[in-house]
């Protein structure tokens, strides 16, 4: 089956991410108030043919820890979409 | 009520995008198959002060229109979460 899948990778929190907090502040000149913990990082979207939704999610994860993802600096989350 | 707001900016459908390219060949050359259509974009997370789930979403697609995404050139997709 083909599925949809939906990586999205942010610096781990307590690293410092300054392209978030430029975001901040410019949201914050725009006029736009109440945010806090802005994080900048990337969306990865694919399509992947997979047995099931778990063995996509799974092959997934191996992306992230072999390639997407720097497990030093990064968080990643992975979301799975069945066509 | 804090939310968490995940905002996730693409290049359009029909866009080249050589880094999404360019991640896909890697992951052939790492041996993952039945890949397609990679696409990178940006990841944006933050808190947001909103009287409920719906204003929040509402903020964060001004916020899309007025700052974070390009309407030319990408496509974004908004998801509040409680805390």
């Amino acid at each position: 089956m083909m599925v949809h899948v939906h990586v999205r990778i942010v610096p781990r929190s307590g690293l410092l991410d300054p392209q978030g907090q430029a975001i901040e502040h410019a949201l914050s000149a725009l006029g736009f108030s109440g945010i806090g913990d802005v994080r900048v990082g990337k969306a990865i979207e694919l399509r992947l043919d997979a047995a099931s939704p778990a063995a996509a999610a799974a092959t997934a994860r191996a992306m992230c820890d072999r390639l997407l993802a720097n497990p030093v600096t990064e968080d990643f989350r992975i979301e799975v979409e069945p066509e």
